[in-house]
């Protein structure tokens, strides 16, 4: 083979200087052709455009051309020229063609099928999937989103903190956690009265998997002023539904001296931040995803950018539910958790406008929500968008020692595990508010997917940890 | 108080529009004075540097000078004024006082003292030890590095993969894991030939953290051509040292196409991009940290992005060594595994420049890394840095179907549970390679700090998961 540095099909794909000697490398999606040629469509997984690489079959060996099948690896030394038919607008004339690694046709489970294989089939083999249009659209989007949230909160001034993983306290005060253990269960040490001794695990007492990094996220703002995480929370719920996982991202900015106010204009801000480098950056992607899975992606997409978020209260929000005579399949009435189908209303139907609500019922929020003086309601947050209901939840906290300590007792929570968390309202204690964005909603919202397993790489599922 | 927008202390001490009245919020780092005047040092997290505050005793309440001490939270509203002393170039006339939070003397632990509290005394209270200058600046560093990592990749074309925590393979085919369970100690479910019935475990099977998230990210590479990882990853190693965390975050590389000396030219631009990377973003906490920590810091940092790496084989690295005559604790013979004392005797002693050492004996390196025609050796890679050894470990992999597992075979592994992995050596193999870096190891090599426990914000080591 020629030596030439190899270029990739995306910097190919915009070259016009035809008649240069190229070199690409990739993946063969089809093959088609005759007796005398062969049109290989070529992808790397830079872009979702494939090169065309076409080969005058009398130029090359059989055995190799036998092996250009769709799933091999090959690589394509030739001459960049412009292409003779629609679409792209330049392709490659092979002069030389080495085989990496081939497929065969009668194992390799991506062949070429009218519409292709379904998402379903498609989780079953998700170590091939990112080989598909699909997946290499959602994966390349997924990079660029969280490279966008780096960058966004990077040039806003919050600091990346890592928080624990493995942690011996519960944030939410709910929610299953998967235990992280080195004991065995067939030799269980136990203590004098038969009780499990975790004196004897390795973190010398039970530790489970973080599901959110918010009360270590708050201790750093109380000290950088601004921190922002943005890592893997776990769920052990057993639930078998397209919007559960058992492992997924979460991003939680934290900010000392914000207030609720403060928290939704960054909550709005960052968003339509995030949709718009999805549309900037990702313009391709979200076209084939758009025309194969939503029509209504892109629309939906500027319907964020465009609009100025509303906000009002649940309150407020209940009223405008209970008088819409709209028939829901959950009852709507002041104190109820909001359903998916009560915050689409008053997205798609009533406001027309991405939505805010504020100051729900304490009873259905968490313990550290800053309590208003009415003693029923707390000062948190939801954002509300179209499709996917709740993407964002947050809150001012109660900055407030005695306040949050009393309500703690209030619900039977044990203070004890994170007598850290109230040393934060204790020493220098200050207004701050912050939010959680799970990153796989975000993606749902951006790709148009429906099923959460279609936006993770290897989603983590009830009888499910393959890969 | 006087509502006009805060003002974070980085941008106020770059300000020379003297006269112009502004608003500071932080914690307060010291208060001196006299019966007429307060000079109050106020940090916010934002910079390692204090703005100080002017406050005339008479202007204010004694109750609220009483309350500014050592870590309260305070707001001040007043006059931006030149500096009257050395050190920054403007200061705060205060004009109102708010007190957000007090930290009673009494208790708060973070008294002002000479020499400040000791490193070990502060992981006590790691969550508190952020306010200190020693772990602000740590802290920002962690962040600037972290960003850094993301756009070095971003901008050169990788894919950010989040590849999975909970696993139910292990990448490196040794190493204590941690088991992550939802099964019950108490109430263990049994097979009816008495074994643990994993069949009941959340996932169906017995799951662990991940300790790398290599072997996914080279499905990942088959298809997208150049991903990375960054997440955290997990050793149950009972190893109590200054060098081991139980949890600690990796960044992991993994690049189609790439031979090993693809592999080395990325490690030595990363690397040097991200010291750069430092030097210039990171000016005031660097030279904190090496006026208080490690003279040589800046020194070092310059070593590295000063020097092109030195390249040779292990088995010249050996020779050097043995030909040394110098006195190692451990003896060095074709055949060891490197220690610390030896990698840092090729770079500081002998080349006085960083170095990469490649094709290792297949004995002491991992199953998959490319085997060369010699039978003896692999294709790996271990770049190593003065002070600290060994910073990257990579490989060349081996994309030859038959040649992996047959090493499989002959190290005795199991290779059902990574029948994923060796399919990509079946449909359409190519050339590929990566490395990884320990986040932390990083973080020492810039920071200068000694103990890897005080460059994460919450440790976790054997018998502590505290915060």
């Amino acid at each position: 083979m020629e030596t030439i540095r190899r270029t990739k099909i995306s910097d190919l794909l915009r070259r016009d200087d035809f008649g240069a000697t190229v070199s690409a490398k990739g993946w063969v999606r089809t093959r088609r052709g005759n007796k005398f040629v062969s049109f290989i469509h070529l992808n790397d997984g830079s872009t979702i455009n494939n090169i065309q690489v076409v080969a005058d079959n009398e130029l090359f060996n059989e055995e190799v051309l036998k092996k250009i099948t769709t799933g091999a690896c090959i690589h394509v030394v030739g001459t960049l020229v412009a292409s003779q038919g629609q679409g792209q607008n330049c392709e490659i004339q092979a002069k030389e063609i080495e085989i990496y690694g081939i497929a065969d046709p009668e194992e390799y489970p991506l062949q070429k099928q009218k519409n292709g294989p379904s998402l379903e089939y498609l989780r079953e083999i998700a170590h091939l999937r990112p080989r598909t249009n699909t997946f290499g659209a959602i994966l390349r989007m997924r990079h660029h989103m969280a490279f966008a949230i780096h960058k966004y909160f990077n040039d806003n001034g919050f600091y990346y903190l890592h928080t624990p993983i493995i942690t011996a306290s519960d944030a939410e005060g709910a929610g299953s956690m998967f235990q992280a253990t080195t004991l065995d269960f067939n030799n269980t040490p136990r203590t004098e009265t038969g009780a499990v001794d975790y004196s004897q695990d390795f973190f010398g007492r039970q530790t489970n998997l973080t599901v959110s990094g918010q009360l270590e996220g708050e201790l750093g703002a109380m000290a950088l002023g601004a921190i922002y995480t943005f890592g893997p929370t776990f769920r052990a719920e057993n639930s078998n539904t397209p919007r559960h996982l058992a492992e997924f991202w979460m991003i939680e900015p934290e900010v000392a001296f914000y207030d609720i106010n403060d928290n939704m204009d960054l909550a709005e801000d960052f968003l339509q931040y995030l949709i718009k480098y999805a549309l900037e950056n990702c313009k391709d992607d979200i076209a084939f995803l758009a025309d194969k899975y939503d029509k209504e992606l892109i629309d939906r997409l500027n319907f964020i950018t465009n609009n100025k978020f509303i906000r009002l209260t649940y309150t407020e929000g209940v009223k405008i539910l209970e008088e819409s005579k709209h028939k829901f399949e959950f009852p709507v009435y002041w104190g109820a958790d909001l359903q998916s189908e009560h915050e689409r209303y008053l997205v798609e139907q009533h406001f027309k406008c991405p939505v805010i609500l504020t100051d729900y019922p304490k009873e259905i929020k968490s313990f550290y929500m800053k309590q208003n003086e009415d003693g029923k309601t707390v000062r948190g947050m939801d954002v509300l968008f179209p499709k996917i209901g709740e993407i964002i939840g947050g809150s001012e906290r109660e900055a407030d020692y005695d306040k949050l300590t009393n309500r703690i007792k209030e619900i039977g929570m044990n203070a004890d595990p994170i007598w850290w968390y109230l040393e934060t309202r204790k020493f220098g204690t200050a207004p701050h508010a912050g939010f959680g964005l799970g990153f796989e909603r975000l993606m749902l919202f951006v790709t148009g997917m429906t099923n959460i397993r279609d936006v993770i790489p290897f989603p983590r599922t009830p009888n499910n940890a393959e890969f």
